[in-house]
C-alpha cells in the first residue's frame, strides 16, 4: 500500500460491515450483565471487531506529526516557533506528555517531520517527511500549494501502510506545531460555517488580547484566501497545516486498510473532518478520544458524528487523550473476550 | 486499624494537605508542556500524592460489595433476586464484567457478602460478611436497624484498615444487589431533596410502566420511614442497603488511612454521599468514575462535589467504572514522575 494515490486511497474505503456489528452485539447481548449496561464499551468493541477482523490488539501506535505554521509570525501563540523544534526532540528523548502516556497505554510513539522549520541531522526514530519548512503565513496568502496538500495527504496513507504491514491494530492521531490551534479553528470555520469567534480559544494559554487578535487573523485569512468548503484539500491548502493534512491522510488510509484511529483533541479532529469530508465513510474509522477545553472542538465533533469517551479537560495534544483512549478500546476488547454468557455462567435472564 | 468505631474512623479524617497539593502542582508546572495543559490529570496526581505520600500504585483493589433488598419483592428490578447470589459466584470464577475490566486495570476484585440472601459455603475469595440475609422491604418499613447500619459501616472501616496493612494504594468501589437502584435513588431523594421522579431511573432495564411503579414505591418508602436528611446514618438504615453501607464505611475507612477512593456509578456515589454527609474532609478522598446513565446520579455527584472523569454510558455497576478510571488515575502519576521539565529538556517556555 506504500506510495498509494488519495485517489486510490480513497477508492478502498468501504462502510463498516453492519453485519458483523450485529453479530458482535448479539454475542454481547448474551453476557451476564442487563443488555447495553456497558454502554459505549460495547459499540467500542463491535466496531473495532468489525473493522479489524481480530478481538485483540497486536500493536498499536500514535503518529505524532510536527510542522511549523508561517501564521506564527502574526503572534497568534503564547510559545515561541523554535518550540516546535525542540518538542520534537523531547519527543525522541522520551520526555513528553505523549511519551508518558503511551508508555502507559502500550503504545509506540512515531515521530513525523512533516515540516518544521529546522534542519534535522538524521535522527534515530524520526520519520524525514518534511514537506517544506513551515507553511506560509496564510494570513497573507494560501498556507501551502495544492500539490503539497495532497503531498501531506499521501503521506499519511502511506504511514497507514506500513501499519498494515507491521500488525499495528490500533492507531492514534497526535501533533506538535506552534500556532497550529490557529490552522484548526481556520480549518474549523471554513467547514462548518460556524462564526471564527465561536471557534477559536486559547492554544497553549493566550491572553484575551492576543485571543482578539486571533480571531482577527483568522477572519483575515479565510477573507483573503476564500477556502471552499465543498473542497477539504482546498481547505487544508489554504489555511491548514502539514502536519493536519498528515493526520487526514492517515485517517483516509487507515479506513483504507481496515484500522481503526483514535482521534486525539481540536487539532486532530480538524485533520479528521479533513478526512471526513473526503469519503462519507471515513467517520466509522473513527474513536473520539476526549473533548479538549478549545472551544472549537465540540463543533468538530459534532461534524465528524462522534462523542468523546473522556471529559478531563486536556489540551495539550500531541497524542496525548488517544493514548489514553486506547486503553478504554482495549477494555472494551477484554470485556468481549472475557465476560461469561448467562447460560455458561448458570445466571438468570431478566424479565423484560 | 481493625474494628475501629465508626467514631474513632472519623476522628482520624484530615483535610487533604494543601501544601502538599501546590508543592506537586508546582513541578508539573515545570514540566514541559504548557501549564495546566494536561487538565484534570494533574489533579488526580497532585490529589493522589498529597493523599497517600506516594507517586505510584503498588497495589489496588475494586471492592464489589454484594447484598439482597427487601423491596425487591415490589417487583422493581428487571432481574428476579437469585441473580444477585448468581453473580457473586460469577464474580468469584471471573467470569462477570468487573472481572474482566480489573483484570485491564491490574486491580484485584474484592467480593464482599455483605447480607446475600444466600448460605454460601466457605467458598474461595469470598469475605463473609453478612449482616443479615437482605434487608427488610423498606417499601412497609425500616431496611435495616441502626445497629445494623453502624454494622456495615464499622464493616467497610475494617476492610480499608486491611488495605492499609496490604499495601493497597487505590480502592474502588463496586457492588451488585438487585433492586439496589430503588435503594440509590431512595437515599438520593431523602438526602438532597429531589423530587423521586428525577433520581428515579431504569436500573437493569424496566420498562416504563414499572419505572412509574418504582417511583411510587421510593415514595410511599419514604413516606412511611421518614428518613432524617441530617442523619446519613439513619438514611442509611431505612431506606439504604447493606451494600451501600459497606461502601460507605470503606469510604470513611479509607478516608481515615489516607486512601483515594475511585466511586463507581450511581450505587456507589450514594455510598460516598452517606460517607461524605458524615465527615465533610470525606469528599477530598473520592475520585467519580463516570457518569452513569442513571438519572439521579449527577445529582449526587453534585452533592459530592466532584466531576466524573469518563462519560460512556454504562450502567451495569460492580466496580466496573472504577476499574477503567483507576488506570486514568496511574496515567496521570506516569506523567508526573515522567514528563521532562522546560529546563532538563531544553524547551522554551510560553511568553505568558
Amino acid at each position: 500500500m506504500k506510495k498509494m494515490t488519495l485517489n486510490a486511497a480513497l477508492d478502498l474505503i468501504k462502510p463498516v460491515d453492519a453485519g458483523k456489528m450485529a453479530e458482535v452485539q448479539n454475542r454481547i447481548d448474551g453476557q451476564t450483565k442487563p443488555p447495553g449496561s456497558l454502554g459505549r464499551l460495547e459499540e467500542f468493541a463491535r466496531r473495532f471487531v468489525a473493522i479489524t477482523g481480530r478481538e485483540d490488539i497486536r500493536r498499536k501506535a500514535v503518529f505524532t506529526f510536527a510542522a511549523d505554521h508561517g501564521v506564527a509570525a502574526e503572534g497568534v501563540s503564547a510559545f515561541p516557533q523554535e518550540v516546535t523544534r525542540q518538542m520534537v526532540l523531547n519527543f525522541l528523548a522520551g520526555g513528553a506528555g505523549i511519551n508518558a502516556l503511551a508508555r502507559h497505554a502500550g503504545a509506540e510513539v512515531v515521530v513525523v517531520d512533516m515540516g518544521v522549520d529546522a534542519d534535522f541531522e538524521t535522527l534515530p526514530g524520526l520519520l524525514a517527511k518534511k514537506v517544506g519548512r513551515g507553511t506560509r503565513n496564510f494570513a497573507r496568502g494560501p498556507a501551502m500549494s495544492r500539490d503539497e496538500a495532497v503531498q501531506c495527504l499521501e503521506t499519511g496513507i502511506e504511514l497507514a501502510g506500513s501499519c498494515q504491514e507491521s500488525g499495528i491494530d490500533l492507531v492514534g492521531t497526535g501533533e506538535m506545531g506552534i500556532a497550529n490551534t490557529t490552522a484548526a479553528s481556520a480549518i474549523c470555520a471554513a467547514l462548518t460555517g460556524i462564526p471564527v469567534a465561536q471557534v477559536t480559544h486559547r492554544g497553549t494559554g493566550i491572553d484575551d488580547r492576543t485571543l482578539q487578535h486571533k480571531v482577527t487573523v483568522i477572519q483575515r485569512a479565510l477573507d483573503a484566501n476564500r477556502p471552499d468548503p465543498e473542497d477539504a484539500v482546498d481547505v487544508l491548502a489554504k489555511v491548514g497545516g502539514f502536519e493536519i493534512g498528515g493526520i487526514a491522510g492517515l485517517i483516509i488510509g487507515c479506513a483504507a486498510a481496515g484500522i481503526p484511529v483514535v482521534v486525539d483533541g481540536f487539532i486532530s479532529t480538524a485533520g479528521a473532518l479533513i478526512a471526513s469530508e473526503l469519503h462519507p465513510c471515513v467517520k466509522e474509522y473513527l474513536f473520539a478520544a476526549h473533548r479538549s477545553v478549545e472551544i472549537g472542538h465540540i463543533h468538530l465533533l459534532d461534524k465528524i458524528g462522534q462523542q468523546p469517551m473522556l471529559q478531563l479537560d486536556m489540551r495539550l495534544g500531541e497524542g496525548t487523550g488517544a493514548a489514553l483512549a486506547m486503553t478504554v478500546i482495549e477494555a472494551s476488547l477484554r470485556a468481549l473476550r472475557e465476560v461469561a454468557t448467562f447460560e455458561s455462567a448458570g445466571v438468570s435472564k431478566g424479565v423484560q
